[in-house]
């Protein structure tokens, strides 16, 4: 159940619905978000929701059957678009274009691609300074030196910052230079970087875990949206199988069960998902016409030199031909 | 190794040629296809070729590293079309579109799923008249008889028949009335049926494992094909995964992966893939990016009524619509 | 439902029978195997089962809520003991060691092989006479005649044979010298061979599926059972996941969860399940721990040298160790 | 390649062995731990360690070829205990039992739990104060004031607590009240966490991702080892696959795997593992025999009113029968 509340309803009135929930045997949680002030209630008895809808001081009521309650789109039907600023919208009509580099290595690295992105028209730029790594003798990433220096090129250019966080210290010293908070697919249930993410006016987006299911995607986007923060983004970037002819299985059947699912966007990420460079492309429009709102690939200068991924990169005469498909193929969709 | 011979080799040439490998401790086995004559050498040792290339009565001679040999693209690069007569051509710039109920259930259905089909110029009609069923006291299919009296309306209609075959015992009397012996994905690895099958001028449909992997369904095509069938068609049905929020999971990074393994046709089944009706269009506009040479779905007229795999098939009507999406996608993707 | 009946039924009796249970929306099949006459109910109404449980010629009557029937121990509550005769039990108190090479190679290694079992007090030698190959160019099993040779012997010692049945219509010409047919992985859901096995009056052993689950297991089961033979064991032998440090995962809840819900011996094999020969007696002890009925494992009097699978079979110095731990583990588990 | 310091080497000798290494194109970590200094080098190249291992400073070296180093059983053949103080050991010969309840609920609770322990001479109780939770909106544990008062009553007991942390602030507020930090499933890549925990001189029990290979949980342990703590414990808990018949599937090969792959004690978890009440103890059992050097599982004074996972926790009656079976288990296996 999700209660909308007025902006200038009473305390009393507050505790009058919060009673009244407990008489049906429902628990009721606060929840303020950058967008409104809700009481999601949770429990199992059923009843006349009338009962409680027409108390004062609320302004809509629903049922929403799903665990999940804000993201579903039994609550909320119309697709949400997330506005970046800037003319930068994504989800609802409005595709999303994010590439760079797997990890962002130094100026002209930075440099090189924002030429990329600004020669196609893209706005969203990826990349890594925090690097989660299977050893712990491995490369760690640049970490907020580079990412400051990202943050100026990119944005004399006009272009958006797509980067991971991978721990709640990392939020504050990155909020001023990120646009997309990325939770990585090994944190997807990290619940406490869920919840301070949740208190941030910055987008988030969420991977789906390495063997999450599609449900739990959708509650550790919960702990975001009823910590506060309604900009949220889905990412599928496939799953772990017994299939090693790839790296992962990008799971495309995710994107319109998601689609079906919850109002939120869904973007894809072909380099993870099959981890081949030559099999980006296929993979990359097939998640378009699957109904994905936006995809997320690893381009580079010099893929073969890249300080990781460089096998699943593409390097920018292919990411230029494959934008150019991905246009032509939204486009397509959207006549449909 | 893959050795094509001469149709005039005399024995003697071709025991020098068997005697020559084996000094390289390679082991020859021979093949007759429709096509061809061919000797097919496993072993590991490295010599130069040319020592046997030049040996009389060989037209060519290939290295294959892969332990798949005669479906690999290594041997042959250019794509395979399969030829089923009457206009019909399934792979290489040719698309195919295949559709029918999950059941053959009488003469009315089969009545209105063809005239479904001649009305949006489909030439491929699925049915299944022996059904595999995990429990023994199911509906089984209408056997023989079913698939007799659908020949009669099929071919009247200059329609091919696409049907599973279970077992070696009904290979014959199947014969005479079926364009495609499907081998289901409970059988991709009977291998028993599988040299059966290379033994029979039809074209036969290798639906890849419920877990198998994509070299085990190459391995079993290898089984057709050195059977003597070069008439193959790959189809990717969807695997067994942890999720279940569909009802297998339709891997679609098997479709490029195929594309570049093997110069056999790839048709991919949305239906068996996520199994659920409102989710197979997307996923098969998908597979069509993703590279797929045709798309094989279940259709019917009365989808609520049907005997099986009611949820995931679709009505006329949304077939009609789907029908039409997959070719102006199919047109967008042959103009890449 | 399954009505057991009294042998002296009338055809009359039987018919009232069916109409009756037609009256309350149950669909009966008639099963005839070598202990009884059955008729198995499906339907889904609930009514009073004593309306039908009063009526004449009917010895006993039950609700098998289970989709499968027979097999459920919700029917059969006391556990089942195959006796395949010279004082040879597996099942109820009776604990069963299978051992013997992955192939049968030659008459040099059956000798050594019996050997090794009457020295040690092992009454079920297996080992495979055709073999499942992933490749159509590989070793296929030395056929009937090796099975002959084997026979022979083993009959000579008193020793019973377990081996593979690839395909109906080895059936016949096997028969005589087998005393376990062996349905592999990849043939689990083989219906047509699982429904001539149902057939015959030899003990079959039905291996779990490479990813079937436990169901689909009890399925199969059903299929035979069904078709006439309640002489049934299950075994767990490995499925298919993500993990690739071992061959397969030899998973052992299946053992607790099938000896929960059938009636049916479950025999482990830690050879094929785990695949790595340094590994098999852990496995092995494990799964007697988990309620193992019996232990199936590959052994050879020279594993670096057998034609397959020699990376997972043990040496004979090995086997006898493990013989006699296992027999230990099983004194204490009946202990308990 | 592991280089071991000697305690008084001199800053330049460790400069001298770093550039010795650099010319062999190593790249050399150091690592402080309680019990030692070491240089860990990783690199490619092939050379004699002699040329660096006479160097002076340096009280031994290895080559490890795993990419794990520090927790690879190639450079420490002999077991790990580890040591709790008051008597409690873990591994190498020292079986650990851990029981308790999901979740601490209260005081009456705890009081139960610890009579429990005692009466039986268990050392090792587990139980969360802090939960991880799919839904924000579920019940998170009773938090730091829970694990205060759990702590009085364990003192005075003299038993060890075992309780889980999921964030890296929580680590200081509970520090002085557990002797065993537990990683859950979900937070195995939880790299951050793992370097943290790598400064503390407490126990660390690292469960195995929900979908995590068991080189990836090696991985893991070596973060927290190179970080600087050896006292590392290593959990099965069960992986997520296709079978839905058991909460999870208890991966009982892993124990083996890893026993083999590292010194480091290995601790199984039935309860999660298999997630059904009545087939922990079977599971239990086999994890003994497989190698486990501990069994952790949920136990509660009554199960059926626990505030989590009561349908995989045992009553004290069950539990107390189990304890005595598992000590049988481990006495027969110790005697092998």
């Amino acid at each position: 159940m999700i209660i909308q509340l007025e902006k200038e309803i009473t305390p009393k009135s507050k505790e009058e619905i919060i009673k009244k929930a407990g008489d049906f045997k429902y628990k009721l949680t606060e929840v303020k978000t950058q967008v409104g002030d809700y009481l999601i209630g949770t429990g199992k008895s059923e009843f006349d929701i009338r009962e409680i809808g027409f108390m004062p001081g609320i302004s809509d009521i629903h049922i929403v059957s799903d665990n999940y309650k804000l993201v579903s789109r039994k609550w909320k039907v119309k697709l949400t678009a997330i506005d970046l600023g800037d003319g930068v919208l994504i989800g609802d009509d409005h595709f999303a274009i994010m590439t760079g580099p797997c990890s962002i290595e130094g100026e002209e690295q930075i440099r090189q691609t924002i030429d990329h992105c600004a020669k196609n028209g893209i706005r969203l730029m990826r990349g890594g300074v925090y690097k989660p790594r299977s050893s712990p003798y491995s490369f760690r990433g640049m970490g907020i030196d580079g990412l400051k220096l990202w943050y100026e090129h990119a944005k004399a250019a006009g272009i958006k910052i797509v980067t991971e966080v991978m721990q709640v210290s990392q939020i504050e010293e990155m909020h001023d230079y990120v646009d997309i908070f990325q939770v990585g697919a090994r944190n997807t249930q990290n619940f406490n970087l869920l919840d301070e993410l949740g208190k941030v006016d910055k987008t988030v987006m969420i991977k789906r875990g390495i063997s999450g299911t599609i449900d739990e995607l959708l509650y550790s986007a919960e702990y975001v949206f009823s910590g506060g923060n309604e900009k949220i983004l889905l990412c599928e970037r496939g799953i772990r199988t017994f299939e090693n002819a790839t790296r992962n299985t990008l799971d495309l059947n995710a994107i319109p069960v998601l689609k079906d699912k919850t109002h939120l966007p869904v973007i894809a990420d072909p380099s993870h998902g099959i981890g081949i460079r030559k099999h980006v492309e296929p993979m990359a429009l097939a998640s378009i016409m699957a109904g994905a709102d936006g995809v997320i690939y690893e381009s580079h200068c010099t893929p073969e030199e890249a300080y990781s991924d460089g096998q699943q990169t593409l390097d920018f005469k292919e990411s230029e031909e494959l934008i150019k498909k991905m246009r032509m193929t939204y486009e397509l969709r959207s006549g449909f």
